[in-house]
């Protein structure tokens, strides 16, 4: 992955000329823009961790399993969030580990833990490195040093379970992959968030992750049947059947745990058969909340196809402009993605509950933009910022009845912090009982960018909070949404949180200042 | 409910002829019986509280709101399981709570909760009180006494979204009241176990319930969008989204946590529109192999009807020789029950799988018996400890290709503990991954009931165990099954549950003895 951006640096994409323009003339976004640091030009700060612990750590991994290196602790530095990206295109590599361990084993995961408890060394579990939350950034404070625990060397399939069609999967294999490996079986995860090409099953867990296509194979959450917690204090195994009355879901308890309880190292995957077909489409809607109406109608009816989203106007209108971008002409710009089971029948089934609540069908088009955009978006993200804008993407989640006042919410609170800026949205992520809402905004950067977003981040949060929203349906909280995490789950929630992480990581050594406000 | 066995004493069930027949021939089982003891002869030991701590509790309900009578202390103790009720039928009241409090609102539950905690008085939360696992029965070591806190008059509809189809109910609301409530609004909840004319929304939620439509409107932890627990330590309210990435969901930590964390006072429920029609019916398989292997297909192409159920052969041969009864003339009878949506294209397409997968249609009348008696068997019970038999159920659930190791060890262990007895079972609950399996055993009671009760009971526990089951699938933790859940999730798990309770409930007052090992 690119240093200071995102992904294959031979795919990064230029801006096309009709966003260059638009920026222009709507945002005042003008050339020479903001080109990063030189790799050469990065401030990395000296190895803080002594000889001594470097010595002990290098001898728990084996030949390689150490790395001290520029390249290694830069390429660990923390994720892929907007100011994380502008930090490091300034050439700011302050929060870079120590060191990086790639431990061979789960054995191997809990003796670093073990030894990191013993000798006040903060560990950062780290997956593919694509957080947008700040959650790879752990406190050094009162620590001997900050470690990077890379799972890449944990990539095995372990086990097919055919008949139960449960997988066992380690937790550093990355989802092409892992993909890649049920394909060879005819199963498939079904997974696919925007982080997918680079993010890992582990990643995926911590971080309650949900693709797109959640609607037909559930959020990541609802496919753990089993997993393996490595922790200072021992090993947890959850999972002896899909469903249990036997108390409270202790794995639910770890999914969404963002390293703070310890290291996910495998996981048992309720895994599906591929589909013979996919098939994608476009609709139509005049108005945002009479798409909004048959999305809901779809989910409650179990009709919703596996993908499904519906953009808002500013959205569709900006999706329209790009060159190859999917187009409504006019209204909101629905998207759906017939991926599990009878593609022909999920059609039909969505087709008719579409139609008969005024969409008008745009035909395969539209639908196939998406699809083969679904995973480029970070791209244009680097070429905003080097153009000199400031882009950043944000979402909640909230009951239906609930989604028009947040949506305003978050808006205002925009357009309140910033002035003049584009504010995109659209719903990803459908429930019977509720939806997602994800923020696209775009603006000028200002002389101090981490500032300005930073000002805007609070106001956003603060209106989802303030609106009854989630702080977050799928990015997490990791260090940028402490203050609307804690106020959604109350102190009593934080507390439950402390309670846990006392008991499984007592050192406190775990992602310090991650996930617990 | 009938104070010593189940349910309404005016429904109390003879036992048919031929079961009287096939008892005594095949178990042994004869005349003159095991008659309850007279209520007269009940022994109940003398309220422990003292007089200041009663009139202190007195003044927290308001008039009517504490009770010392021994009605209401034998209505309260324990629950309804088979050593529950020997003991009950034996005459022997000893756990009996020395006062029932019945709070009119949250801010009463909380504040009787900060004064038990400050007088170290165990609360038992107290809901329909149908618990089968001993989730009644509090240790009293340490205490000044035990309080039951019964949730009966927390009972309103609050609020129902019609958009979100959410409705906030009370916890102590029973099922059926629930039910009628929102049936005025066009909507059900669908939860329908073997409890459900006694059980409270409250319960269902503490244990994990599931009821007998899983399958089509999920288990009663599925239906959970959000929650109020009043603890000790304050309120935690959760559910600000249908899912959330936002940290671990503590809903699921609160779910299955039987009273032991605190009281859930109320809850906000996904519902549906209610069915226009319900079609049950039923089919044959020529073996228990060959009929689970139809369901798991069912479940894994998405095409499970709401109700869908799989007799063993000893199973289907004894229900078929009850009067009335659901008959499969051979082989192993499974039932599917179409309640969601439209029954006719759920019927469809159920059919086609199971007909393809060797199941011969039995047409209505096998499916209709079943739903007549689908909440009768724990009358059935009664008559059968009257008879002078020992009576049984627990359940499991595991990964498919697990279940048949599961079947053979549960069967060899209750035959091993027990000699001569009758073990029936069937499969109740389906998921794509696994399914839960349900064991009925009978036989004839020895000199001493409950000693035969623990000596079956162990047995059969660490057989689930050792086989990889989980401890249970819907009846909960409780007492009983406090080895098997401690050997299930582990040292660790357990230090979970301890640092969790800690922090709600530091003076350790609620359900002291339960759930955590």
């Amino acid at each position: 992955m690119l240093w200071c951006g995102w992904g294959d640096p031979a795919k990064a994409a230029d801006l096309p000329g009709p966003v260059r323009d638009l920026l222009a003339e709507t945002l005042g976004v003008r050339a020479p823009g903001r080109p990063p640091a030189a790799l050469g030009d990065v401030r990395l700060p000296p190895v803080a961790l002594p000889a001594g612990l470097l010595a002990g750590l290098g001898a728990l991994a084996g030949a390689g399993g150490l790395r001290t290196d520029d390249e290694a602790r830069i390429g660990h530095t923390r994720g892929r969030s907007t100011p994380d990206l502008l930090r490091m295109r300034a050439g700011d590599a302050a929060d870079a580990p120590d060191a990086v361990l790639l431990p061979g084993s789960h054995d191997e995961v809990e003796e670093a833990l073990r030894y990191c408890s013993a000798h006040r060394i903060a560990v950062v579990p780290f997956g593919g490195g694509t957080s947008v939350v700040g959650g790879l950034t752990a406190r050094r404070d009162g620590f001997a040093g900050v470690l990077a625990l890379d799972l890449a060397r944990l990539d095995r399939l372990v086990s097919v379970d055919a008949e139960s069609k449960v997988a066992e999967l380690e937790a550093g294999l990355r989802a092409p992959r892992a993909e890649e490996l049920l394909a060879g079986h005819g199963l498939t995860l079904g997974h696919f968030p925007q982080s997918y090409e680079y993010a890992t099953l582990g990643g995926f867990a911590a971080t309650r992750s949900s693709g797109q296509a959640s609607a037909g194979y559930g959020r990541f959450d609802d496919m753990v049947a089993g997993l393996t917690l490595a922790t200072p204090r021992g090993t947890l195994r959850l999972g002896r059947a899909p469903k249990s009355a036997a108390g409270p879901d202790l794995r639910q308890l770890v999914l969404g745990s963002e390293g703070a309880f310890g290291v996910i190292t495998s996981l048992r995957l309720r895994v599906r058969e591929a589909p013979a077909e996919t098939v994608y489409e476009g609709w139509r809607f005049a108005t945002f909340a009479e798409g909004a109406a048959a999305l809901r109608r779809l989910a409650q009816l179990g009709a919703a196809p596996a993908v499904i989203r519906l953009s808002d106007e500013t959205e569709t209108l900006v999706g329209g402009a790009l060159p190859g971008g999917p187009a409504a002409d006019g209204g909101c710009l629905a998207v759906a993605g017939h991926e599990v089971g009878d593609a022909a029948a999920s059609r039909e089934r969505a087709a008719s509950v579409l139609a008969g609540l005024g969409g008008v069908p745009l035909g395969a088009e539209p639908g196939e933009a998406w699809a083969r955009g679904r995973f480029t978006a970070p791209y244009l993200r680097d070429a905003l910022l080097t153009a000199g804008a400031t882009v950043e993407t944000l979402e909640t989640a909230a009951f239906w009845s609930n989604l028009p006042r947040l949506y305003d919410a978050v808006r205002s609170a925009l357009h309140g912090a910033l002035g003049q800026a584009l504010v995109l949205c659209h719903i990803s992520h459908v429930y019977e009982t509720g939806a997602s809402l994800y923020f696209t905004v775009v603006t000028a950067q200002t002389a101090d960018p981490l500032d300005q977003w930073a000002g805007a981040k609070r106001a956003a949060s603060e209106a989802i909070v303030a609106a009854g929203g989630t702080i977050s349906h799928h990015h997490g909280v990791g260090r940028d949404h402490l203050a609307g995490y804690a106020a959604e789950i109350g102190d009593l929630g934080v507390d439950i949180l402390r309670g846990v992480k006392e008991r499984l990581d007592p050192a406190g050594i775990l992602n310090p200042g991650v996930l617990i406000p």
